[in-house]
C-alpha cells in the first residue's frame, strides 16, 4: 500500500539515497566491523524502510492484478508481513519482550501517532473530516478484543504466580485461536457480506504478474536479511544507547518499522480521503493485534527458545487500553478536526514519557 | 417472557420430554440415590429451565391482564425471579462465592452471549439491524454503575486489607442502597415519564388470571425445590467435575439459568426485533446487577451464615467491566450487523476462557 | 461566570447574609479565638463562596469589554482561579494529598455532580435536552487525556517503588507540559479555528473596566487572605471532624468550591441551555485537570516544601477514570433526559461512599 514513489521529489531524490544506502552500508558493517553494533543497528532499521515500502508496492501490484476480494484478502494478510519476519527473528534469537513490546509499539503507534497525524494533518487542511461510522465502531471492538486478549493472561498471572506457567501458555494458544478465527471472520465481512460496492484504488497498476512476485521475494528476502542483522545487533545496541528494551521495542522498532504507514495515511488524509487514512492507521492495528500477534505465538513454538505467551507488562496493558479508549471515543462520531489529532499526540506522547522513563524490566 | 410454546417443534417434542422429565428424575434421586451428587446436579439445572419458562409465562400472563405500567413493573420485578430464588438457597447453605459468580455469569452470559448470538443469529438474516440508541445508551450506563458497584468495594478492601470487614460491609450495603434507588428511578422512567408509546406485546393472552397466579406460585414453588437439590448436590459436584465453584458460577449455573432468555432473544432477533432482542438480554443483566444483586445482599443478613458483601473476585469484575465496555461500543450507534456478534461471542470466549483455567480461589 | 446576583430573590437576601458575614466572623475567630479551628474552618470556607462569585462576576465583565477572543481566553484561564489560590497556599503549607484530593474532587464533582443535577433539573422540565455533540465528544476526550496522565505516574510509582522520586518527578513535569500545551491547542480551537458563529453573552455588563480590574483585585486578595485562613485551620479541623484528609479534599472543599458552577449549571439546564451548563460544568473540570493541575507542579517548585507530583491515590485516579466513562457514554450522543442525571449522581453518591469509609493514608 505504500512505497517510496509516494515520496514528494526533493525527500524523495535525498531521503531515497539515504534509506537505499543503508542496507549495502549494514551489509559492508556486517562483514568489515560486526562490533559497531550501534551503527548496524541504526542502517539495518533505516534499510527496512525502503524494503517495507517495496513488499507494500508488490502486494499492492498483486492485489489490484487479482481484484476484488482476492485482492483484498492480499491486502489483509500481507500488509504487516515485515513485522512478521522481524518478530519471527527476534523470537528465534530469544528476544520475547521485545517482540511483545514491539506488537504494542505498533499498536498504539499505529493508533495514536499515526492516526493522530493524519487527523492533525488532515485537519489543518479542512474544517471537518467525515468517515464511515460504522467502520470504524468495527473497528474499535477489534482493538477492544486484544485488550481483553492482553489482561486475562495478566489477571491470571497475577492470581496464580510462580505455578502453572504451562497452563498458562495453553490458555494464550487458544485465545490466540479465538483471536485468529475472529480475524476471519472480520475479513469475510469486510471481504464479502459487507463490502463496499466500489473502493477506490490507490495504485495504478505498472508491474506484470511475475515482476510483482519477483519483486514481493526480493523485498521480503531483503527484510529477512536487514532483521537479521538487526536482531544480531540489538542487545549491545541498547546497552550503549542507555535504552529499555521495552522502550526500543514500543517506540524506536515500531515507529521506523511503521514509517510507510505514517506517510501513506498522512497523505490520504490531506487529500481528505479520510476513511483511506483509518483504514491504514487501525487496520494495520488490527492486523498486528489480531493476525500477526496470534500468528507469531503459534510460529514461536516452532522456532523460539520457549514459546511466546499473551502476557505483556502492566504498562504496555495500560497504553492499549488508552489507546483504543482514545479511538473509540474519538472514531464513533464519524468526524476529526485538528484537534483531535493533538489530542491522539498528546495520549502517545504522555505513553512514550512513561515507556522512556520505566525502568527495564517494568 | 419465556416459554416452552415459542420452541420450534422438534424440540419441544423431544426437547420438552427431556426437560420435564428432569424434574422427576432430580426428586427419584434425591431419594433413592442421594449420593449420585453430579446426576442430582444436572437433573436439578435441567428441570429449572422448563420451570423457569412457565415463570416466565406466568408473568407475562398477569402483565397482560393489568397491563400498562404495572404489567411492566410486574415483567421488571419477576423478570428473574429464577435466579433470586437459586441465589437466596444459595446464600443459605453458604455458598457466598458461587452466588457472586453466578451475578457475575448472568450479567456477562446476557450482556455477550444472548445479545451476541441474536446480533449474530439476526445479522445472518438482516444486513444491517436498527434499535433505539437512547435506550441502549441507558442500558449501557446502568451496568457502568454495576462496575462502580463492583471496584469501589474491590479498591476498599486491597486497601484496607483484614481490617474492617464491618466497615466493608457497611459501605456495601450502603452501595447496594444507591443501586435500588436507581433501578426505581429507571422504572419510573421507563414506565412512566419516558415510555414508549406503544409497545408491541409479545404474547397473546389466553390463560384466566387465577390460572395465571397459579401457575405463578406452582412454578414458583418448583423453581425452589429444584434449586434445593441443585445447592444440595453443588459441593460433590463441581468436586467431581473437577472444575472451580467460580467457573461453575459463572458458566455453568448462569448459562442454563438463562436458556430461556436465550432462546427468546435470538427469536426476537431473527424476526428484526433487535429492539426486543436487546431489551430481554441487556434488561435482564440490569435487572440481575441492580435489583437482585441489592436484594440478596438485603436477604443475606436473615438468611445466609454470614452477609453478602460487594466484594467480587479481580477476574469477575475484569469480566464486567468488558462486557460493558463492549457493549456501550457495539449498541452506541444504534445498529448491530453479525460481525458485532461475532466479537462479542468472541470476547465471551475470551473471559470464559479465563474463568476456566482460573485456579479455585482466584 | 457566576455571580450571586443569579441567586433567586429569598437565598440571596438571607443566604447572602449568611455568606458574606462569613469573613468578618473568620476574621474576628483569627484574631480572637485561633484555637476554634473547626469554626474559622467552615467560616473561611463559606466565605469563600461570594468572593468566588465576585471573582467570576469581575472576570465576566472583563471578557464581555474586551469581547470576542481575549474575552473567551480570559474566561478560559481566571475561571478557576479561586482553586488556584486555594492549591497554591495549600502547597506552601505543604498539604499536597489534600490539594491532589481537592483536584480530584473538582473534577469528578463538576463533571457528576453539577452536570448531574443540571441533566435532572434540567429534564424535569424537558423531555429531551439536547446539546452539541462534537463539544461533548471532544471534552469527554480532553478528560481522558487527564485520566493517562494519572494513570501512566501510578503504573510507574507501583514498578519502580522506593527508588528514582527524581525521575519521577521529572517524568511527571513534562507530563505536566504535554497536558498544558494540549490546554493551549484546545483554546486556539475553541476561540480561534471552530469557534461558534455567535455565542450568546450571558452577562449583561454594567461595570466599567476600571471598576472590573477593582473587583478582580479586590476579590482576588479576599479569596487568598480566607484561602490562608482555611490552609492553617485543615489539620486541627479535619482531625476534630474525624474525617480524612483525602475526604475534605475529594467532598468537603470540591463541593463548596465549585457551589458557584453548581447554582449557575443548575439554572441553564432549567432554562433548556444544555450547552452552556455542559461548558460550565465539563468546561471547569478540564480547567482543573489541563490548566490548574500543571500550573499547580511548576508553583510547586517555588513555594511548597516538596514539588507536587501526579501520584494520585488508587482510588482517585478510579474515580476520575468512572467520571470520564460516564460523562463520556452519557454525553456522546448529544441528548440528556432526567434518568442520565440520576445515574451521574449515583455514581457519584457510590464514590463518595467510598472516599467517606476509606482509611486514610488510602
Amino acid at each position: 500500500m505504500q512505497t517510496l514513489e509516494h515520496l514528494p521529489p526533493l525527500l524523495r531524490r535525498y531521503g531515497g539515497v539515504v534509506f537505499l544506502s543503508a542496507a549495502p552500508v549494514a551489509v559492508a558493517l556486517e562483514f568489515f566491523a560486526p562490533e559497531r553494533h550501534t551503527a548496524l543497528f541504526f542502517a539495518s532499521i533505516l534499510a527496512i524502510v525502503p524494503l517495507a515500502g517495496y513488499l507494500g508496492r508488490a502486494t499492492d501490484e498483486l492485489a489490484g492484478h487479482f481484484g476484488g476480494a482476492i485482492g483484498g484478502l492480499l491486502n489483509a494478510t500481507f500488509g504487516n508481513i515485515t513485522e512478521l519476519i522481524i518478530g519471527a527473528l527476534a523470537l528465534r534469537a530469544g528476544f520475547t519482550d521485545l517482540v511483545k513490546a514491539s506488537l504494542t509499539g505498533s499498536i498504539i503507534g499505529n493508533t495514536l501517532l499515526v492516526f493522530g497525524l493524519a487527523a492533525l494533518a488532515g485537519g489543518l487542511r479542512h474544517r471537518v473530516q467525515h468517515f464511515n461510522r460504522t467502520a470504524a465502531s468495527l473497528s474499535s471492538t477489534m482493538l477492544l478484543l486484544s485488550v481483553v486478549a492482553m489482561v486475562v493472561p495478566a489477571v491470571f498471572h497475577s492470581l496464580s504466580q510462580h505455578r502453572g506457567a504451562g497452563t498458562e501458555l495453553r490458555m494464550d494458544t487458544e485465545i490466540a485461536v479465538v483471536l485468529l478465527l475472529t480475524y476471519c471472520a472480520s475479513l469475510i465481512f469486510t471481504l464479502k457480506t459487507h463490502r463496499e460496492p466500489h473502493q477506490p484504488s490507490h495504485s495504478t497498476r505498472r508491474m506484470s504478474v511475475s515482476r510483482s512476485f519477483a519483486l514481493l521475494l526480493g523485498a521480503t528476502a531483503g527484510v529477512a536479511w536487514m532483521s537479521e542483522l538487526l536482531v544480531g545487533a540489538l542487545s549491545e545496541a541498547t546497552r550503549a544507547l542507555g535504552m529499555s528494551e521495552l522502550f526500543v521495542g514500543v517506540v524506536v522498532v515500531a515507529v521506523i518499522g511503521n514509517a510507510a504507514e505514517h506517510y501513506s495515511a498522512v497523505r490520504m488524509a490531506i487529500r481528505g480521503e479520510m476513511d483511506a487514512a483509518l483504514s491504514i492507521a487501525v487496520g494495520s492495528s488490527i492486523q498486528i493485534a489480531l493476525l500477526i500477534t496470534p500468528l507469531l505465538l503459534f510460529l514461536s513454538y516452532a522456532i523460539a527458545p520457549t514459546p511466546m505467551n499473551l502476557l505483556f507488562t502492566e504498562f504496555e496493558i495500560v497504553a492499549v487500553g488508552f489507546a483504543v479508549l482514545t479511538i473509540a471515543m474519538i472514531a464513533h462520531d464519524g468526524e476529526t478536526h485538528w484537534m483531535e489529532g493533538v489530542q491522539m499526540l498528546a495520549v502517545y506522547a504522555i505513553l512514550v514519557l512513561g515507556f522512556y522513563f520505566l525502568p527495564s524490566g517494568g
